[in-house]
């Protein structure tokens, strides 16, 4: 099997080093680099080389970002050249045209590495799907997040040093946003749902991020039986869907609330295998190269996940409700029972209607935080 | 495709409700039962009978025990019909036959169902090992001991008490040693080493179960900061591998001493994937009718697990290495250091030799329990 690889950082040396360790019959034929790093003749800078090459089996798209991956895949898949991407923003905000461009052209598209890393979790879904409909999923899909919360949980200590300690490990990015607002995770969420509920999943979710996670949140939930973890979830019953990103309380002696590190978890429910847990790295060069040789070896063997996207299938806030905390310095909203100190419980929103209402809330005390204690799910 | 079912008890039906509530395209065309249960013209107590129905592709073997199903599951695979077996204790004891007679024949062997119930584990190890090899393996195996575990701890009662409910909700048998003396995990644990390294995994291996478990030795654990479980455990280097069964005292905060109720959860650890654990519901009707129709379909799709069972692979039980905390009322052994109250901690035995004393000290204290603090793993 001959491929190209598009970048050679993170990702492209993973696939690079465990492609050149092992005996697995894939052959580097190209890489897509920029032109002061062509250091040797596998190495070019122009993308239609690329394309020219011939006998070119798969792409694998490890660059990252949105251009120009998207045209690059789609000039792959219209070609008929199977892609194999490890990017979850691009394939979270170009999924159905990926799909439509594969179908057409009978190329494969291979995902895998876009969502939980080296965990085989939309592998999983898929073989889930073989039986069950899958009535439901949740997870830990980020590991700079999760790494930031256990580490103030571990050291008492606050936000910004914890934060401070990922950026020096390499887990967070000098600008965390991506990460700590939840849009990473928001990505991952879409892939999922799109996966598992077959549905063309909305981009616009609700999503609430950790920034605003204090050491003296963790101190009071912990008191109250909890841990919080930045959760993706979706829920799927009779042809709707809701779906939501934010901090949810889980309890304390939960799996959730015991993952380490930046490890992550993933949660589905099928009807007859019942939950199903999956746990592991969930990024980093060799898990996440892991995932992309994984997706390579399916294409050789001709094993796809198969994406529907189903647009009858239809987004339902309705279907997502919880009991929202919410400590604010800012005016309360009417209601609500009091949650310790400065906190408040609001009993059966929706997630659409809670973030709305945080929404509001920020814009007076950009300091205020919310978590979930999920009802339905 | 056209199936026989071997027995139609919990995992028979689960199968059995599966298959006729889901679109699969399988058939049940013949069920082996008792005479007196005969209430169909697909059920027959001939397996004659079934042997020469026609255009039959899978047998599956779901009637538990060691005879008649090994004499059954060798005569299916001798004539070329595949086999998909929930058995383990037939599985472990003949596996190299099993094995032997599929090549031989060409037929198919399936045993999913056979290690973690629902739990998509050895198809998630033969996956990891298309490109890592599998260093080791650990995981609570039995969602039994698992269950009297967790109701001991929350419920501050003895092993009895705690036992008595599992039979009561049927999670244990009347006679529940091959749950409780960790026989049924051996099995499972001979199954998984022999996937997971390519050994031909001895039988004898060191097992001891939880029949002297107390709530005060929970108690004193839970103060050290441990939680119990019964786990098995692979390790293999270098051509080597050693396995055991036994009490392992876990941090309190893992994700194994939070597994609750009757869940199952494996671990695998391979170089470029790093650790991945699998959790899910390790028995019942359906979870484990779920893995036999998961084998079926992947018969249909000719996707089957190899087992090579290499005896150069040889047992050094040398691998396995940790400190064993022995509680008795007998003489304790020279060495080791308190370990709390009637308790003592001895450092570096490896399994086997930890399994010999206990041994010795039983015979003087049949109430004498160990558990072991791993080391190298």
């Amino acid at each position: 099997m001959r491929i190209a690889l598009l970048g050679y950082g993170t990702v492209g040396s993973g696939i690079g080093r465990i492609v050149e360790t092992h005996d697995l019959g894939i052959e580097i034929a190209k890489i897509l680099c920029l032109p002061k790093e062509c250091d040797e003749p596998r190495k070019t800078s122009s993308y239609d080389e690329i394309l020219a090459e011939p006998d070119l089996d798969v792409i694998v798209e490890a660059m990252g970002g949105q251009e120009p991956a998207h045209t690059f895949i789609m000039q792959a898949l219209e070609r008929g050249i199977s892609v194999v991407t490890a990017n979850k923003a691009v394939v979270a905000a170009h999924l159905g045209e990926f799909v439509g461009a594969a179908k057409a052209s009978g190329a494969g598209l291979y995902v895998e590495a876009s969502c939980g890393g080296g965990i085989p979790w939309l592998a999983s879904i898929a073989k889930v799907k073989r039986i069950d409909a899958i009535d439901s999923f949740s997870g830990i899909l980020n590991g700079t997040t999760n790494f930031i919360i256990d580490q103030m949980k571990k050291n008492d200590e606050d936000f910004s040093e914890a934060l401070s300690r990922a950026q020096e490990l390499g887990y967070a990015e000098r600008d965390p946003s991506a990460d700590i607002d939840g849009i990473d995770v928001a990505n991952k969420c879409i892939i999922t749902a799109s996966l598992a509920f077959g549905c063309d999943c909305i981009r616009d979710l609700p999503v609430f991020g950790i920034r605003n996670l204090t050491a003296a949140d963790l101190a009071h939930y912990a008191y109250e039986g909890y841990g919080v973890k930045l959760l993706a979830r979706g829920i799927c019953r009779d042809g709707r869907y809701a779906v939501a990103v934010e901090p949810v309380l889980v309890p304390s002696d939960s799996l959730e609330a015991n993952v380490p590190d930046n490890f992550n978890i993933a949660t589905l429910e099928g009807a007859t295998v019942g939950p199903l847990k999956f746990y592991g790295q969930g990024a980093g060069s060799l898990p996440t190269g892991n995932a992309c040789v994984q997706d390579l070896l399916d294409c050789r063997d001709g094993n796809q996940l198969t994406f529907d996207l189903d647009p009858s299938i239809t987004y339902d806030p309705e279907l997502l409700t919880g009991d929202y905390v919410i400590r604010t310095t800012a005016a309360f909203p009417q209601g609500g029972t009091a949650f310790g100190i400065g906190s408040k419980r609001y009993k059966g929103l929706t997630a659409d209607a809670a973030h709305k209402l945080m929404r509001t809330i920020v814009a007076d005390d950009p300091s205020a935080f919310m978590a979930c204690i999920p009802t339905t799910l």
